[in-house]
C-alpha cells in the first residue's frame, strides 16, 4: 500500500535524447515478468556514479566501478531477480560475460558497458537466460521506454518509479529523465538500489563526477526503509550532450546550479517514491533534525529515530507514544548531548523541551498528526546550526509478511 | 510465544541472606497487578551498577548514579508502568521523593535508597500511589519473595525471570540469585532494564565495582531484541556478606574467579531469559563471530546480523535466505573487511566461504537449521583470533502487533 505515491504516466516521462530503452522478460526469476532492461547510450555521453559501501558489494558493483574508471561508457545492462551478489569469482565472470555479450551486439567493447542486478543475494546469475534475453532487448531500443524501463527493474517494488523534469538552462531546454527502484534493504550508504537519472545537458566529466555525489547525497542518501545497506546499491547519472551548447565545466555558475537542481529534484522525487513504497509502509515519515553542531550528528539522530523499531510500530500504529522518540535520540550516539537542550515537534505540534513533555503539548494534538499519512517529525538539537532531513516509513505486519514470504 | 523458556520454580530461587523483599499492586498504570518492588539490604550490604548510556537516560537512573556515588546502599525500590524517562526536572524530584518516602519507613538516608522505574516514557510518575504502596511492599519483606520480586518489575515480559546458584568458594556455600525483566527496547548499552543479582558473598568494593562491569559486559550487553537501548536498563550487583570470610578483593584470586563465574552464569541465564521471552520471539539465535582483529569489531558484526530486519524476518519464516546475513556482515562498518575471507556456518553447516555460496552447500541443510527454535549462527571474518557472541530473536508478525499496541 503505497504511501501518496502513483504510478507514473510514461506520457509524462520525456525522452532522452541519445539514451535508448529496451526491456523484455528474460525469466530470470519468474516467468512472464519484465525483468531485463538495456539502456544504449549516445557516443560521447559521460557517465559518473556511486555505489554501496557494503563490503558483500555485488560483482556486478566491482564491475561497474572497473568500467566506469575506463570511461567512455556506451550501455547499462540491469537485471532484477537475481542480485550476483555474495557470488564469489564466479559472479564476476557472470557479470563480465553479460557486458561481452551486449557490447558484441552493440559494437562496442566489453568495457564500455555497465552491469547492474538486483534481487536475491548468494544465489548464481542465470547466465544464459540473460544472453537469451538480450537480442530482444536491441530489437526494441527506442528513446521512450522510460516507463517500460522502471518495470523492468522492479523486485518488491508494487509500482514503477520514475521522474521527468525539462529546465531552461543558458537559454536551451535541458530534460532530465530517471527511473528507480527499492521497497526494502533501503538505508543507501553511497546510493540506491537502483537509481539511474539520464539529462540530455553537456557536462564536463569532471563536474559530472562531482553532481552525482552531491546529488545522491541530497536525495538517495537521505532514506531507509529497513535501515538495511544493500549490497547492490548504484546511483548513475548519463549526460549525453545532445541538449548542444559547451560542456557545462564551473560548478560555481548559474548553469551548473540549475542543473544540480534539476537533478536533485528528481533524484529526490526518485529516492521519496521508494521510501513512499518502502515494504509494508503506511506512512511517509520526514525526520528533519536542525541545531547540531555538524551534519553527521544531524543525520545520527534522525536515522536513530527512522531505524527505530519501536518508534516505526508506533507510527504504524497512529499512537503518539512520542517518549520513543526521545530515547531513540538519545541512542544517536552523540555522546555528550544535553537532553535538556533538545526540542521535539510532530508537524507543528511542540512534543518535547527542557527534557521531558512540554507544558503546552496535549495527546490529542500528537495523536491527530500521527493519523495522517505524511507526518513530519522535527528536532532541534539546540547545540548549533548544522541541519539534516531523512525520509522513511513506518514498520508494519506487511514488513514482515513480505520478508517472510520473499523468496516463495 | 517465549522460546523454551519456563516461568522460575520459587522454590528454587535460594534466598540470599542479608537482602528481604517485598511487593505489592500499588495501580501505578493498571489496576490489579504486582508493580512495585521493595529489596531491602542489610547493614554493610556493597552495591555496585552499570546503567544506560542512553543520553535521555531516565530520571531515577540519574538519582540511583548519584546515589550510589555516595555509598551505603540500604535499600531499591522499582516500580513498573511508568519509566519516568523524559520527564525532565519533575521527574528527578518524582525520583528523589519516593527515596525519602521509602527511607523514613526503613529508618535510612534518602541518598542510602535507589530508585528504579521501567514502563512508558515521558508520562509522569504517579508518585502519589507508589507512596501509598510503600507501606504494603514494607510489610511484607522477608527473604523468600524472588519469585514475587520478579514477578513485580514485569512490563510487556509474558514470564517471570530469575535464576539462581549455589557455589562452594573458599570452603563457603556462596549463593547467588537475581532477577531480571525486559521484551523490548532491548539493546543494552551498559546493562539492561533491569536486572539485580544478590549475593551473600563478602566482596571488596573496588572488586565488586570491576565483576558488575565484567559480568554485564559477558551477559546483558550481549543481547539485543530489538537495537533499541532504553533510557533506563540498570543492573546491579548487591554483595551481603552473610556467606562470611574475609571480604573478597584480589581480582587475580581464585575465589574471585569462582565468584565472577558464579555471578556471570546467574547473569547470562536471566540475559538469555529476556531474549527468549523478546517481543514476538519464535526462536532463540546464538550469534558467535570469531576471526576478528579485536573484539569490537566481532561484536559489530554480530550485532549487524542481530538488528537486521531482514535477517530477523528470515529466521521467522525459517528461510535459508542467508545472503541476507552476508549483507548484514558487509554493512558492519569494518570498512577493510575482506568478504572473500569470511566464513559462514548455519549451525555445523558451512554457509559461505570466499565470496560466495560454499560448494558443498545444499539448501536443504540450511532450511533444516532454519526450521530449529535454537540456532547458532557463527562467522570467522578470517583476519585475527577477537570472538564476541550476540544473543538475539527473530521479528515477528507479534513483534508490531505489541508495539503497535503497547499503550492501549
Amino acid at each position: 500500500m503505497p504511501v501518496n505515491l502513483q504510478a507514473p504516466d510514461g506520457s509524462r516521462l520525456f525522452p532522452v535524447s541519445g539514451v535508448r530503452l529496451g526491456v523484455t522478460a528474460a525469466q530470470v526469476r519468474k516467468p512472464e515478468r519484465k525483468d531485463l532492461l538495456v539502456m544504449e547510450l549516445a557516443p560521447g555521453t559521460r557517465v559518473a556514479g556511486v555505489f554501496t559501501r557494503n563490503r558483500y558489494c555485488a560483482a556486478p558493483v566491482r564491475v561497474a566501478r572497473e568500467h566506469l574508471a575506463g570511461g567512455s561508457i556506451r550501455a547499462l545492462v540491469v537485471n532484477t531477480g537475481v542480485a550476483n551478489a555474495g557470488t564469489g569469482e564466479q559472479g564476476l565472470a557472470d557479470a563480465r560475460e553479460v557486458c561481452a555479450a551486449l557490447s558484441q551486439r552493440l559494437g562496442c567493447g566489453a568495457g564500455q558497458v555497465l552491469p547492474f542486478s538486483t534481487g536475491v543475494i548468494m544465489e548464481p546469475l542465470p547466465v544464459a537466460r540473460i544472453l537469451a534475453g538480450l537480442p530482444a532487448c536491441c530489437s526494441a531500443l527506442a528513446e521512450g521506454q522510460w516507463l517500460d524501463a522502471a518495470l523492468a527493474i522492479m523486485t518488491t517494488d508494487t509500482l514503477p518509479k520514475a521522474a521527468s523534469r525539462r529546465v531552461e538552462i543558458d537559454g536551451r531546454t535541458v530534460t532530465v529523465t530517471g527511473i528507480s527502484k527499492g521497497a526494502g534493504m533501503i538505508r543507501p550508504d553511497m546510493a540506491t538500489m537502483l537509481g539511474f537519472v539520464a539529462t540530455d545537458a553537456a557536462v564536463s566529466q569532471e563536474l559530472l563526477d562531482r553532481l552525482v555525489a552531491e546529488v545522491a547525497d541530497a536525495s538517495f542518501n537521505c532514506i531507509s526503509v529497513d535501515g538495511d545497506t544493500s549490497t547492490n546499491d548504484s546511483f548513475v547519472i548519463m549526460a549525453t550532450g545532445r541538449a548542444g551548447g559547451a560542456p557545462i565545466d564551473d560548478a560555481a555558475s548559474p548553469a551548473a546550479a540549475a542543473l544540480r537542481e534539476a537533478l536533485t529534484v528528481v533524484a529526490a522525487q526518485l529516492a521519496q517514491a521508494i521510501v513512499r513504497d518502502g515494504e509494508g509502509a503506511t506512512k511517509f515519515i520526514a525526520i528533519e533534525v536542525a541545531g547540531g553542531r555538524c551534519r553527521d550528528e544531524c543525520r545520527a539522530a534522525a536515522y536513530a529515530i527512522a531505524h527505530s523499531p519501536l518508534v516505526k510500530t508506533a507510527f504504524f500504529a497512529s499512537d503518539p507514544n512520542l517518549g520513543r522518540i526521545l530515547a531513540a535520540i538519545g541512542n544517536a550516539g552523540i555522546a555528550d548531548l544535553d537532553a535538556g537542550g533538545v526540542r521535539l515537534w510532530l508537524g507543528e505540534v511542540l512534543v518535547a523541551e527542557q527534557g521531558g513533555r512540554a507544558a503546552s503539548y496535549r495527546e490529542e494534538d500528537g495523536a491527530r498528526v500521527m493519523a495522517e499519512a505524511e507526518i513530519a517529525v522535527r528536532v532541534d538539537l539546540g547545540r548549533g546550526q548544522a541541519r539534516a532531513t531523512v525520509w522513511t516509513c513506518d514498520l508494519s505486519y506487511d514488513y514482515v509478511k513480505i520478508n517472510a514470504d520473499y523468496r516463495s
